[in-house]
Parts: C-alpha cells; structure tokens; sequence
C-alpha cells in the first residue's frame, strides 16, 4: 500500500504523509537542518523507537504517558532539554507521540528560541486524525484544558499507521470518537463507510484504518487552511467539544479519555439541536446512536457514568464549560447540527435547555 | 506639551503614544471590549496606580519586580489570573510596568487561550525606548535569558514620560544604555542631541525625554516594520546585546541591569569591530567612551567589575554567549560597527578574538 499526501494549504503549507511505513521519511527530511531532538513517551519508546531510523541517536526526552504531562512543570522541562542538546533557530523538534506529546512538544516548538520547526510524527488515531494536523498547540491550566497555547504549524506531518496495531483498545475507541465527528462534519461517505466497516475498524484492519485516516485529513486540511487562526469556520471542528470539555473538567483531566468524552458530546449536541429545532435529519440521532454503539463507544451521559463509574452531575458539567476558549466569558457556545454535513457554530444554549440535555 | 502618535506597520499595524499624561487614552480604549485585566509590579502600583483612571477598578496581578519574576512559575500564576478574572477571547490584557511586566505578560497574552489583545504600558525609559514596542515577549529558562517566548505583537502602546520622574537612577541609566544603542544604530541626529544635552537627560527634563523617546521608537519602529519575524535587518536591534547576555548570563539574572550591560556591550562591539578591520569611523570609540562617561554608564568591562564587585572572567563570558538566540548552536554571532548608523548583522567572531576583547 503506497502512501497518501494531502497538502495542508495554511501560510506555509506543509503535507500530511499517511500510511504504512512513512515514518521511513523522517531521516531524509532532518539531513538538511541544525542539531534536532526528539520528544516522546515512554510508552511510544518502547514500543516504536526502532521505527525512527538513524533518527533514534538523536536527543532524546520521553515524558510520562497521560494528561499530567500536559502542564508547566513539563513545559519546561522540554525547553530545558532543547537548550542542554544545543538547538538552535534553525533546529527541529521531532513529536513522536499522541495527542499530549504533540500538543506539549508544539507549545514547546513554538516558544523556544521564539519558534523552531516541528514534524508531527502521531502514534495514536486521535493525534493522526485530529491533533498532529492544524497548528494548535497547549498545556493544561490547573482550572482548565488547553488553555494556555499557541498556533504553530509543523513542517511535515508523518502518520504512520503501523503504530495503530499496538494502541490499547481504549486509545483506539478514543480516536474513534474524532473520526465519527469529522464525518458528521464533513463527509458523509465517511460515516457510510464507518457504519458499514465497523467491525474491521475495531480489528484494525490496515487499509480501513488508512482509508479513514485519510479522508478525517482531509476534512480537517480543508477547513484549517480556510481559517488557519480559528475565526469562523474553524470553530466547526469543535463539534461536540464545548460538551466534551465539560465532561472532561467535572471528572477529572484524564479520567476519561479525549475522543470518549467527543462521542458523548456529538450525541448531546444532536440532542440540543432537535430540542432547538434545528435539527433537520431526525434519522441521525438513530444513526449516530448506532454508529457509537457498533464502534464500542457509550453512546449518551448514563452510558459513560456507568463506564467510568464518575458522578458528572448536570451542574458540573454546565460549570466544566463556562472557561471553553470559544465562547465570551461564562457563556460557552455550541456547534449544532442541521443534518450530516450541515453544521452551525457559535450558537449559544439557555441555561434552562443546557440543564436539560445534560439531565 | 502634546502627544506624538507614531504608527507601527507590522502585519497588524498599531500606534505607539508617546508623552506626558497620555495613559488618559487607557480608558477610551478598553471601553469596547470584552473583560479586560491589569499586570504590573508592586513598585509601580504604590507609584503610579491612579495613573491608571478607571481602569483602577479592573482586575489586578501585581507581581514582585525584578528579574526574578520573568519566569515559567509566575507565568503560570498570571495565566492562572487571567482565568480567574473571567477574561475571553476578545478580552485585553493591559501590561503597566517596566520590561518585565511587558515581557512576561505579553507572553501570558500571547498564549491564553492562544492569544488575546494587550495594551503596553511601558513606565520605565527601557521599556518605553525599547522593550514595549515590536512584539517580542519572553521569559527566562534557567539556563538563559528570554529563551522561551512568542511574537507577539501589542494592540497599542501608551509611553507614559510623566512615569519616568519615579524611577531609580539606576533604571534611567539601563534604559540610558538601550538609548545609545538606538542611537548609534540608527539616528545619528539622536547621537549629538545625547551628547549636548546629556546634563538635562539625567535631570529628567521632560521634553528632552519625550524627544529622546519618540527618536529611539521611530528607529525601531522602522526596523520592525521591514522585519516583523527578525530573519534578516531586525537582528541589528541586538547591537551590544550577545556581550551583554554574556554579562548578564556570567553575572547571575538580574544583578546588572540590562541596559547598563547593554552599555558595556556597545563598547565591546566597536572594539571587535575596530580589530576586525571594519571599524571606518575611528572617532566613534571615544566619543562612545565620552558620551557613556557624560551619561552615567560603565565605559568599559573593568568599569564595570569594579561597579557591580562581580567577576565577569573571560571564559565565564564567552560561555554565556553560547546560547545567544540569535547564531548557530554553540556559535554566537555579533552585530558589529562600520560608522554612526552603519552596522552589520550575523557576523562571526573568532574564539581568539573573542577572548582578547572580553579581557
């Protein structure tokens, strides 16, 4: 199987490389620079190392797995460790990792020396279909996600999707809930095929996994390089997310997973367009309800209190989304749906109807 | 005495509002934003906290002064505050103090929630002449100065002379050596004007201040603009500025202020300058001399040992060099001098003769 390219047009454009073995690209693209490093976990370590090539005598930090490493203590423990292996302007930071090391390893990318370049090298299906491409980057505040942050494109993204085969099935769900959001988004033959290859999704068959990592690429490159600094259009990739991150703020960061939280949140905004009338597609509730259902995915509120065994009280939530970047000050915004394919952002919820939908 | 408007035409453009009295302006612009919040220092909030108008009543981080602040722990605590203030997207952050506040806080601006508008409130001569215009914000790593950091252009910048009667001596002459820099740089008018009236600048004669100010914003503002991203001309704003990292870095953050290290680092470049041959204008060097002698400032590095009792060994200087943002990993480049206003960047030093000029 050859490789996909897909051009992200932003500024500076740079391509996305997906497929089996790409990471094999990774040594010829750092020959030309100044010194470079690498940053990981030490999960991706030692499952992958080997996959990067002569690139493995690089420098090299690996951070704890999990969300605790997406803060300002580790922040700085990165762009110490750029200094102490000599980097310089002209350097480049390798991000070999999921969704933590790009977002941290970006932000760290980003700030030192003023910016050096970085090449996304995603591990996980939540960082090759969603995090590694887009530019944006950030580590957690104490009181919030993401929060302190920058927009840095990398120089190349290359999403090996060998890496998939040794993701913990949790991981893999996680992802899942990503792929579902940018098909309700943005390609409906996506969801078709979601719908119909479900199984193979789950048994990780390499050209599915390919094929949907892909066309996820390409919604999302689409709508970046139409909104690089995220003033419109960009705001519909947070489909499902201002809910998301109320979940993930009432139970605790990392307690449930990123993509996990997403699918919960695609169904509750599916739920709050109807109860606005908005919703057009009354078939896609059911649709969506079994897509979750046949990927592993819990498919409303009661499913993922009971899996996570985490209380997620409706005023928690309501309180979890009063800091989303997206809305003004305590009065978060939502991206809605009309129908698959048809979306809305910057619609706000009353209170009232808020409490509602997260009874 | 009226105020002086001076645009500055980066990508976004903005004004710099030089004068006495005119942080009047704050309030005007703040009147249309979303929630808006204030970072400054305890030194300049017992000073000058009226100053501020109605913006008094605004949310308020005032951070202890000094170098010490500048860095990834106090960052997070104004990042902290930000959120804690309500503040959003559309929200500005108003930075009233001297480089540090400016610095830091437009770096805390520049990342929350990926950015949001700051006000540059500059209240020492440093910060108004130099550090509160061009967008560059940045805190310290351990291991090196302004080492983490972004472009991050204000929204305005109100210069404030009537705040400059406070300041320690010791702050005017820091500020006093980025002005030689400027002016030996860029404005050769600026230069004479410096040493005819060196006696009313140290009595703090406002109108000679408000010209000296408005002179060093227009070079720099010129520079700025031809070179937002500093990759080429930008980089002659550093004239003097790798030998002063070297100082500060050999003496410990803080002990010499930077404009003073800055001073010692204008003599040091005509004198590398003079041994490379590149040297035209031999006069330069004692009218240099003179002009820092008629100012205040240290002329030379044993000047400078005797005043601050510190070591400052040859070696320990070079080494601080090192890790200058501006050259190759381990290869410090200098900003060098053929005449009054002729001046190369990138240029390379070697280590014998290097050595020789920090003896």
């Amino acid at each position: 199987m050859s490789a996909t390219r897909i051009r992200v047009a932003t500024r500076t454009p740079y391509e996305v490389v997906i497929g089996r073995g790409v990471l094999a690209e990774l040594d010829s693209e750092l020959s030309q620079s100044s010194p470079a490093a690498v940053l990981s976990d030490t999960n991706v370590v030692r499952l992958h190392a080997a996959r990067l090539g002569r690139s493995t005598s690089l420098p090299r930090l690996a951070v704890a797995p999990g969300e605790d490493s997406k803060g300002f203590a580790t922040l700085e423990r990165v762009l110490d460790f750029l200094l102490a292996s000599n980097l310089d302007r002209r350097s480049t930071l390798v991000l070999f990792g999921g969704g933590v090391v790009g977002d941290l390893g970006g932000l760290a990318a980003a700030l030192f020396m003023r910016g050096i370049a970085c090449v996304q090298c995603p591990t996980t299906l939540l960082a090759q279909v969603d995090s590694s491409v887009g530019g944006k980057t950030a580590v957690n505040l104490r009181a919030g996600k993401n929060l302190a942050g920058a927009f840095h494109q990398p120089r190349l993204v290359l999403a090996d999707t060998d890496t998939l085969a040794t993701l913990p099935d949790e991981e893999l769900r996680s992802g899942l809930g990503e792929v579902v959001k940018s098909a309700l988004l943005g390609d409906a033959q996506l969801f078709a095929l979601l719908e119909r290859e479900s199984a193979a999704v789950l048994a990780r068959d390499a050209e599915i996994l390919a094929e949907v990592v892909t066309r996820c690429v390409r919604v999302k490159a689409a709508i970046v390089a139409r909104d690089e600094d995220e003033r419109g259009e960009r705001k519909l990739l947070n489909l499902g997310h201002t809910f998301a991150h109320g979940i993930e703020q009432a139970a605790g960061f990392g307690v449930i997973p990123h993509g996990v939280a997403v699918a919960v949140g695609l169904t509750l905004a599916l739920e709050a367009s109807e109860r606005l009338g908005l919703l057009e597609e009354r078939a896609l509730r059911p649709r969506l309800a079994a897509l979750l259902a046949a990927l592993g995915l819990p498919g409303d509120l009661t499913a993922l209190r009971a899996r996570y065994t985490v209380r997620l009280a409706s005023d928690e939530l309501a309180q979890g989304m009063r800091h989303d970047k997206k809305g003004r000050a305590g009065r978060p915004t939502f991206v809605l749906v009309r129908g698959l394919g048809k979306v809305d952002f910057d619609v706000e919820l009353a209170e009232q109807e808020l409490l509602v939908v997260l009874g």
